[in-house]
């Protein structure tokens, strides 16, 4: 179907679309969303999450804080303690974001296999190819 | 709650969050979860592909394209006609993709003002703060 026949609510798939595109640009990137699920069950320490989130840097994991903690999905709280306990949990807002993330991520789940095989055979395709 | 407290469940939600994560190294990005929101009313050309996706380049869209391609989630098909058609469409497993997607793009629709009002505060404090 191209852009001239589509149906009737195609507009509000486009606003959608676009609103999305948007957000994505912001917490699109795997390791905000991988911070989201780590925040799922509650506060968690930087060091916690440090060792929660395979493959994230120290510099990474500050970074998606810092721009969660501005888009005012994650709370930052310092507790004046010695030394300082600093935590991290989800706001309000930071919450209404579990649910879609994990209708995504069972999908992810459910179809990791199948897309790995598909880029396997992909790949086994273009090196038949270039021979 | 820490790592070491817990609840029964968080082994699962750390096995999907993986996956999730294995996957967003993919399709993770912006574009290419626009071109699987542009492609589920159906098949669309690339030229109208490029004009329903703003913002994404030529040489963005068809990397995109390709990405998807080779995961199995999007169908390229050529016509024989002079010129040749070249149409793409999702594939059942790229299907399956648009009503996570829809989820997702509710939640940003709905939240996308609250998140900028947070953004743009955020901002104002900094300055305020280096001044």
């Amino acid at each position: 179907m191209t852009e001239q026949t589509r149906p009737a609510g195609a507009h509000d798939d486009h606003a959608r679309c676009k609103a999305l595109g948007r957000v994505l640009d912001r917490i699109g990137d795997k390791w905000a969303i991988m911070v989201v699920g780590a925040l799922s069950n509650g506060p968690v320490r930087f060091n916690a999450l440090l060792r929660l989130i395979e493959g994230v840097s120290h510099r990474m994991l500050t970074l998606t804080l810092r721009g969660l903690e501005q888009d005012g999905l994650v709370k930052r709280t310092v507790y004046p303690t010695v030394p300082p306990k600093v935590e991290y949990e989800l706001t309000r807002v930071g919450r209404s974001l579990i649910e879609p993330l994990s209708v995504l991520s069972s999908w992810a789940e459910t179809n990791l296999p199948t897309i790995e095989a598909a880029r396997t055979a992909s790949k086994e395709e273009e090196t038949e190819a270039s021979e």
